[in-house]
């Protein structure tokens, strides 16, 4: 039987916060540092690997973070999930995301429906569409191929498909998968729609027109926008438009758009990315088999993050080393470096998963916690970050956990060798010199350039980045980000916060605003 | 005469320490919200304002802000330094990006040279330049007209440029200025060179190779990738590419390049947008006249910041609240959120900007300070953020101060009105609203659904984002970054810090490794 409890109520944690602190410098230098890179190493779906040698624990503290894990029930909790339990107690749904990528254990009828083969149904829909569209079966109204699939969508069904687009648009293009190049229209601001549309060629493009509720109101502005420029163009844009929406939306049988693909309550738009989401663009543009493959990458993951011992289950200790260096060590923000250009979205994609998920501050039954949630999250590739923040991560008054992915070969595979190493190579030399860099430090007289070092960082380390491990690096971190909510006692898929700037908007624009209201809106001219 | 002290040394300092704290929600509400908005606001260049009503600040606060600009000798710092000072104690030089685009005080003379004059020569070799190239006095080796710039480099040398080009891409296609259109080059992830190339025309392309010292290794390292492309494509590289350099750099007077612009040591990389190494690829893609309209509106600025009543200097003013938040109300990070999506690299440039220059812990001195320094800086564009990591910043345990910005007038002008009101009221009315949420909250029974507010925020506002704009958008926060690096006794000039990670590097790539490096090293294949 599973019991929800607060983080301060589980003695492991107690322990854990008695217990003593591990001095990074000291135990990665030497003899001992090169044992920890071995050895301190959990693997992960497609042959990556989680590596935190550099992280402030020792064999104690991963032994308390096993106990924690154990008294928080986190297997269990995870398992009640995939199983079909109420786990979103806020808006009492059920959390399906992993279902998209496979049966992790019993069936799940929700609403007298089998969901796997609800999630499945939609794949083979998407994947027949697609198909259709790439050989020319649909076509536009002067019976020309699409080329350009265009996203409108905000929130979840935005970053993490953008992010997913980006990280494999160039691997794409070297193995000829690229079958339509893809935009995407998020913002209210007027001018992303209008400069989206002048970069595509409309009469070529089709647009997926992506809202659960099918009421976003960004959403639907810009569907407007995009709607008024076909007809401009003399086109009918019910022949340019498909809608990923739940099935109750009036988006859903709706003769505007050339096909409906559905999603439901029970996945979170920024748990969406293996939904029809994700699916519909990715699918469009890389082909339905990609869009597979990915999915076969997250579901490794989903099945590795069922493995009972905490050291050999890569995203349950990600996340109990998160809780550690947050609740224990007291840190409060991370920072994610990608050493990939590809993954240049996925930190922006990682700031919606986490902070929504879990920075919060009462617990799943309502009532307020004493301890600290979610961290801030930011993040952007290396070897750029190097020339730019990482001063402050170095040598800043506050100390930044960081979480560095590198992958051994580039997707593209062109490259030049300057001074004896190929580019690749030294992006790859970059991320091993600042992880020591970052926890040795350096001592000098002058202050000026000294380093103290004790700065942790772990490393996900691939060989490269293709639809499996993009697959599996994302369900990684969505599972990492679901057991921290368990730790927390959070409902990490709810999003309350986000309530109240819309309700105030509306009055805003309905002209029904008093005080600091009226005057900020008459100041920007509303 | 000027006296450097520690922040801590400073009786202004102590008393805010023990005067009273603000409560936000309260101060905001009704009738003394509505006079807080009117009042408290500062004048920015070109019609902006800084509008700081929803920060946690009263009259008693900011009399002793104003005493500590005072005591901390703000005005005579900022004199000594556009003076002409050696400012930069770490590395013995002069600060003087502000004379790109002025004459603030006194002639400067270093080296023999009247800077002013020597950057002001740049920019007219610039234009020039630029000029020849659009009318076609300067082609390619066909004869051709070049059509896409495309700069090499990176850190400042990427960040800023990049940043202000996305800025003003629209407005320029707008108001037909986009003479070329720009890309860049930074990483050293080779797909990034690769993948650039693969989408311009490099046979009508000219390269900006940028790097101070001529020796950045990622930039040459991208700059060989490039020039074996045009090799291949039977291409001359000396005939396609310029450097920005110093004068004494081995790319300087150098036959590989068709000319060579340059900079100097007195002017850091993440404050070189308006040098050469800003103005060389702007003035291409924009003309030089827009480059110097971007210029006036940072001059514009600049004599802003001169201004000796705090309230009236909205540089200063907002980085004396930042300091109060961060040294008396204890925030770490500071989220930077532009309700513009033609700022969407523009927090990834401060990012840089503030946290390279006072991410530090050594005071000027290089004596160890006992206070908190810069703050981690991230943001991305509203609306986008609002359906994204808002969640942590409306509901989460830690209190982030937020920056926003907004325009009441969009750059391209088209628009749709749905539901009674167009996309740029829609986004405007978002940003009021939000500013509202954070300061006053909401209550609610279901503590879920409570906003307890409190969460301070700052708004810049102007009519549209242009060249002038931007530009006194860019040295207000820089002129901002400037004044906390004086109040909290740092040099903000140096960045010591990113050395030790390249001197790493290094050794990796030479094989000279033992211990935790040389096992990473192994993982990743190097």
């Amino acid at each position: 039987m599973v019991e929800w409890k607060n983080l301060n109520e589980l003695s492991a944690f107690k322990e854990l916060e008695t217990a003593g602190r591990v001095c990074l410098p000291e135990v990665m230098s030497g003899e001992n540092g090169a044992q920890r890179v071995k050895s301190y190493c959990a693997p992960m779906a497609e042959g990556m690997v989680y590596n935190y040698a550099a992280k402030a624990v020792d064999d104690t503290v991963l032994k308390g973070l096993k106990k924690l894990a154990e008294e928080a029930q986190l297997q269990e909790k995870y398992a009640a999930l995939y199983n079909g339990e109420v786990i979103n107690t806020g808006e009492k749904r059920l959390v399906l995301h992993q279902l998209c990528r496979g049966q992790l254990g019993n069936d799940v009828i929700a609403d007298g429906v089998n969901k796997r083969e609800f999630y499945v149904k939609q794949q083979e829909r998407i994947a027949e569409f697609a198909k259709k569209v790439h050989n020319g079966e649909i076509t536009n109204a002067a019976g020309e191929k699409f080329t350009t699939v265009v996203q409108i969508g905000i929130g979840g069904s935005d970053l993490g498909p953008r992010a997913m687009y980006i990280a494999l648009e160039n691997w794409a293009k070297k193995n000829n998968k690229l079958k339509m190049k893809a935009a995407f229209i998020s913002n209210v601001d007027p001018d992303v729609a209008a400069g989206v549309l002048s970069n595509v060629d409309v009469a070529h493009s089709i647009f997926v027109l992506v809202s659960k509720s099918g009421t976003t109101l960004e959403t639907l502005t810009n569907e407007s926008f995009v709607k008024n420029a076909l007809v401009e163009a003399g086109l009918d844009p019910s022949k340019h438009m498909i809608a990923v929406t739940s099935e109750t939306s009036p988006l859903a049988g709706n003769e505007g758009y050339l096909d409906a693909f559905f999603m439901d309550d029970y996945i979170g738009g920024r748990y969406s990315s293996s939904s029809a989401v994700g699916g519909a663009v990715l699918s469009l543009a890389f082909g339905p088999e990609v869009f597979a493959e990915f999915l076969e990458g997250a579901a490794e993951a989903d099945k590795l993050a069922k493995e009972p011992d905490v050291l050999k289950n890569a995203a349950m200790l990600d996340a109990l080393i998160g809780v550690y260096e947050r609740n224990v060590l007291g840190y409060e923000t991370t920072a994610v470096l990608p050493y990939s250009q590809a993954l240049s979205r996925f930190p922006a994609h990682l700031q919606q998963l986490d902070m929504e998920s879990n920075g919060k501050s009462v617990n799943r039954f309502g009532e307020p916690v004493s301890y600290v949630t979610g961290p801030v999250i930011f993040g952007e590739p290396g070897t750029n970050g190097q020339h730019s923040f990482y001063q402050l991560l170095h040598q800043g008054k506050n100390i930044i956990p960081m979480q560095f992915v590198g992958f051994r070969q580039s997707q593209i595979g062109s490259d030049v060798d300057i001074q004896g190493s190929t580019s690749q190579q030294k992006l790859c030399a970059n991320v091993a010199a600042q992880i020591i860099a970052f926890a040795c430090g350096k001592d000098d007289t002058n202050l000026n350039k000294k380093f103290d070092g004790g700065r942790p960082s772990s490393i996900i380390i691939g060989d490269q980045l293709t639809p499996r491990s993009l697959g599996g690096l994302l369900a990684h971190f969505e599972n990492k980000v679901m057991f921290q909510g368990f730790v927390w006692n959070l409902n990490s898929f709810d999003q309350e916060g986000v309530q109240l700037g819309k309700v105030l908007a509306k009055k805003v624009l309905a002209h029904d605003t008093d005080g600091a209201l009226a005057v900020y809106s008459d100041l920007l001219a509303i």
